[in-house]
């Protein structure tokens, strides 16, 4: 089993990044424009990517654990052969004016050359997250910072 | 143990991303703009950070194996407690006018927030790499993009 980290400091609050994380408007104005579903508890949402106007596929994720301002847990229960199963958890701390965000990416069971692209990929899309809260504007798919020329980009 | 890893693509050739990963020159004008030593085999590279003018500390490398526009494989011999004796390469490989650049940080004994915060800025950096090949601009420190706001940022 391998996990992907990441870690961005974000100057907001705890409460102002969960919203960013568990509403539908949130995530799309971050991940992918292209989100539908539901944030909550219990609930799936549909995440789905697109390049030159077509859709090049995406994720469906069960939300399974929510602790306000602390804690987003989701599982993959659709989307690439190597994320079904994985998890992916957002834990908020504060420190200063700043709001942590430690990520991870767990449960992937081999380090195939999709997970390396996924880890950098993740960074960027942590980047317009944080760009989303301080800013208010991210740079979700299809407007996404590209890192290879090639496949899933 | 625990690695990080990324992958990014470079519109260029496998020499030129090895001479920006083994030259002096190279390494300073996307990592760090404080690097001393020798790229090659056997060498010592010395990468320092700086931050608001002074230096904040950084990390000594040993040229472990080179192989022409395919390898570079350091071995940490100084720095950080958590970074000594971990690995880090770089594999590089052809795809159509692109360069992959598969990274490997590998052997963290534990996976602390330092190595959350250390994935994130590998990301950074090998974005910053990309940019340099591609466009002759990368963003070494002290002009790194900053991606926490406490700590090493």
């Amino acid at each position: 089993m391998a996990d992907i980290l990441h870690r961005v400091g974000i100057k907001s609050s705890p409460d102002e990044v969960f919203k960013a994380l568990t509403t539908r408007e949130g995530l799309a104005a971050w991940w992918t424009s292209n989100t539908q579903g539901d944030g909550k508890v219990g609930g799936a949402l549909e995440f789905r990517f697109s390049a030159a106007g077509s859709e090049i596929g995406g994720f469906d994720m069960k939300v399974l654990e929510l602790q306000p301002a602390k804690l987003v847990l989701w599982q993959v229960v659709d989307g690439p052969q190597e994320w079904i199963g994985t998890k992916i958890r957002f834990d908020l701390k504060q420190s200063g004016d700043h709001t942590i965000v430690l990520f991870k990416h767990q449960g992937w069971r081999e380090a195939v050359e999709f997970m390396y692209h996924c880890s950098t990929k993740w960074a960027i899309y942590l980047m317009s997250l944080k760009a989303l809260v301080e800013t208010r504007k991210g740079s979700p798919n299809p407007n996404d910072i590209h890192i290879s020329g090639d496949g899933p980009d």
